[in-house]
């Protein structure tokens, strides 16, 4: 692939999008989010060889949100193993909403890691056995930075607030599949999703996950391929809430949202990429992100099914 | 690629495959398929290049089912356009069985082209404007086979007994999404489904997909790019049934199955397969089938995540 | 009880109701009922003693709709016994609308037989065995009068039209449920829903339900008591569409309502009234009528806990 | 009616439901009710004229259970009235078991006051604005019994044990159904299930019910007609759980049971009953206590519809 050209492309992404976000908005349902700028947009680009692009709002912090449901299932698979995994979560896309309880009672167990049941699962198999502190060392890790910490003031609101949450995580205590301390584990939950992160950040977890798992510059494995394959198949199929299906046709990469405004989206064996902007469409992807990935796609050929 | 050894891996995983069709069971809600012999399992593979491998029941013929709504899909799309397809149907994983009614109700359109409902709400949109000869020689065209016919007694057998799909079908008249006269488009869709083919046909049109579209000797476009990546992302997200998810962990290929016992794969840039059994595991898929393509994802490394 | 002012109230009903009408509408699903003239509203009430009394359009003939669910119940438990209805529909509400096809897919069997599913089932149950004209008898018996018929333009229209019912009746008979034809039972289906009548005759039928189904005048049993408690509790927790339970906390009697604008209710050992009226609020049931029937539960102490 | 056989009939009854008994089980989702002794089985009958008759273990003491959701709507009727209970809460059956979460997601509002959603939001509406001991003591005056208090030991074991019911009220929480602090509405609402009473308190309350709120000996109005009409019509469309369409047809009188072995009935001007035993069906109602009611129904002539 030719990419001498990332740089112009990413300009003209950025002036392409920006004309989309009066047609967001800021995710309100946690009061602090509510707060961010929504005229930001940027954007980062790391290639597998280690090139770094960016372009406007980059190096702007935001809290990663849902992308960190991803580190959170690597964690997971590679201290527990898969079985103890999908012991209690599926790998099925969901059918319905993000935060949705229905399933919960049809079907006993979280359609996947990457809805809010799912991913609560997750985290309650976690905080039983690590604390905090040693998933963050593996973010840190994934993003090439030693200071990404919690963002104190969204993990207090989220905390505050976020009783849809409690309701999924009550609802599976009560049927089992939760067994850890609910408290403990929605702890665990909202600071995993108040980690503050850059696109910068995000990019480059991204590329080495494009690098099938290995460090950009010494080619170490971080992560197993085997992992790979579950953790990268789900963003697939299940990645972009229930917009997967439309994101998969039109932008083509595999991709995990956030509602603090991130996208994380990468092309095997090329790129990662990471766009950022808080406002929201009505499935809770940044709209002006959205935008941006699907120029990229086009204009750089990213699309797993780019043709000829 | 190393293909030198596609033979030999081919027949490994016929020999790897053949231990699991005791757990599996034929069709039964179609008296006609039912009939057929459980212990049936073959594959073929057509390159890109145009090279032909075989094993096992590939010459036995059998009946297309699910596989052929990629074909009404693409039919539809390139007679009609993407706009017209998409007021009708949704681009989204179902979360549901492949025939559930639920989200008839609850959201009114079907959720994507390859659920039952979806699948006649696109065969309600060509059979108002096309004969299904128009149909079938695109079919035929794909395959690469002129004799292919419809199986007249599955035909029977599908019109006679299919109430489920007539209850969605007349769902979704009711509500306005299938516009077309209902028993007129079930005839279209269950001939459609019980066309007669062999794995080598299918393996020809998976060919033509891995190859973007293009005829494999001529080089010739036989379908355009903004209509592959719609329906090749679809097969990705939606193709196998509730099982999609699982499937694109453990296999990973864009697929399509059929509860006919086909299963149609393809490697992107490499090869098309198609695998057949009758005998299905629980969610309608050819049991014998997937394991076979399990066993060729991993031995001739195809899964799009396979890692370096 | 002291009726000797029934006239007078009767008549200060449907002033007091009347105010209603200009926030309902007739039905529009089918064609047939959208030619209702909306202004229309009366009253029927025949004591067990044979006393009648009538106010408004109350010689207006309608189509019985849904009322008939009450009346193809008892041809239903009379002739073939309760173990055999029962073994395919239900005995509780729905908590869905009277159409929904969902629990037929969570639960197979239809809530109840008031709901147009479950009415379906018990019309395969009879039309198996007897002929329509069998079942005309029954009404016209419980009516009072011999000269009730069919209305064939309703009748016609609905066959025409009904396409979410056929999808319900093609849903049970795929699941069993409803083992006899599809088109014969739906047949018998609309033709039970477009009888005609006026509310003279629903009064008279609905007095007999009050009076332990004796007749009027001979005192003979028309309805076995056994049936009755079935017949008539459904009335109290199923007859009033997903409304049922309001109107049982407002009005307080068992009662049915249908689409045709007509409102059966009765007052154990008391008498029956029919309200008719084609406007129809947005549950289904005729708006003034409602109203109708709530001034004369009050004003004639009818609510089945009046008090002291 | 003849009451001089009530005793006769009792004792029949309780032979006659003994045996039913083996075919039931005792609650087991909260732990302290699980020590339940499932072979206890008596119950209590008072007429409105005050006349008291007993058999089996009706002195035995048991927790009030869902029995109470009668007396909070009865106490927040009277002191918010209906139009604050009733814009939190509906009026219908749910179609649904009595703890299912899935129509707070698609309708938002709890159907009624008597499944556990519904009662929550009612305890919310209560404990916002007056303290447990406020209601306990409407429940001792219902009851006759000055000495009733809170078994601790279940409360405890509720609370502790309670996570549905906590998902319930954060869901209601988080979409503002439920404005009054979580904890503080579940701690009363597990605290008023947990009140202790035997069958000749609650057949005290029945009578009371049965004669119009009147007080059994003074004739002074403990509760208002208006009041009762919502509450007692409530209780014939869904007191008992998603079995009360059949409760209906074989018992035929307004009712509530709690899983704590209690069923509370009443015949309307003439008596109130309390059956209890602890061993229960599959819809959670009192097994013995559900045969000793069709009994009695049967034999004292107290279905609605008896007939002549």
């Amino acid at each position: 692939m030719e990419l001498t050209n990332i740089e112009t492309i990413l300009n003209d992404a950025l002036i392409h999008s920006s004309k989309y976000i009066d047609d967001g908005n800021v995710a309100t349902y946690i009061p602090e989010l509510a707060k961010a700028d929504k005229n930001l947009l940027g954007a980062s680009i790391v290639t597998i060889e280690g090139k770094r692009y960016h372009v406007g709002d980059w190096h702007q912090e935001f809290t990663i949100q849902s992308i960190s449901k991803t580190i959170s299932l690597i964690f997971a698979l590679h201290n527990l193993g898969p079985e103890i995994v999908f012991n209690k979560v599926g790998m099925e896309p969901s059918g319905d909403p993000f935060n949705s309880i229905i399933k919960l009672e049809t079907k006993k167990y979280p359609s996947n890691p990457y809805i809010n049941a799912g991913a609560i699962a997750v985290a309650g198999l976690i905080s039983e056995r690590y604390s905090f502190e040693d998933y963050l060392k593996l973010v840190r890790l994934f993003c090439g930075r030693n200071s990404i910490e919690v963002d104190e003031n969204v993990y207090m609101s989220e905390s505050k607030t976020g009783m849809l949450n409690r309701s999924l995580a009550y609802m599976m205590n009560s049927s089992g599949v939760l067994e850890a301390d609910v408290e403990k584990t929605l702890d665990f939950y909202f600071k995993m999703c108040s980690v503050k992160v850059n696109s910068n950040d995000l990019a480059n977890y991204a590329a080495i996950l494009a690098n099938d798992g290995l460090d950009l510059k010494s080619g170490d494995r971080l992560i197993d391929n085997s992992i790979l394959k579950i953790v990268k198949s789900l963003m697939l199929t299940c990645g972009m809430y229930d917009g997967s299906g439309e994101f998969a046709i039109r932008v083509g990469m595999p991709a995990k949202s956030g509602v603090g405004g991130g996208i994380l989206a990468f092309a095997e064996n090329k790129l990662g990429i990471c766009v950022f902007g808080p406002a929201l469409d009505s499935q809770g992807n940044s709209i002006g992100g959205y935008h941006m990935l699907e120029y990229l796609s086009k204009e750089l050929g990213l699309h797993y099914f780019s043709g000829k």
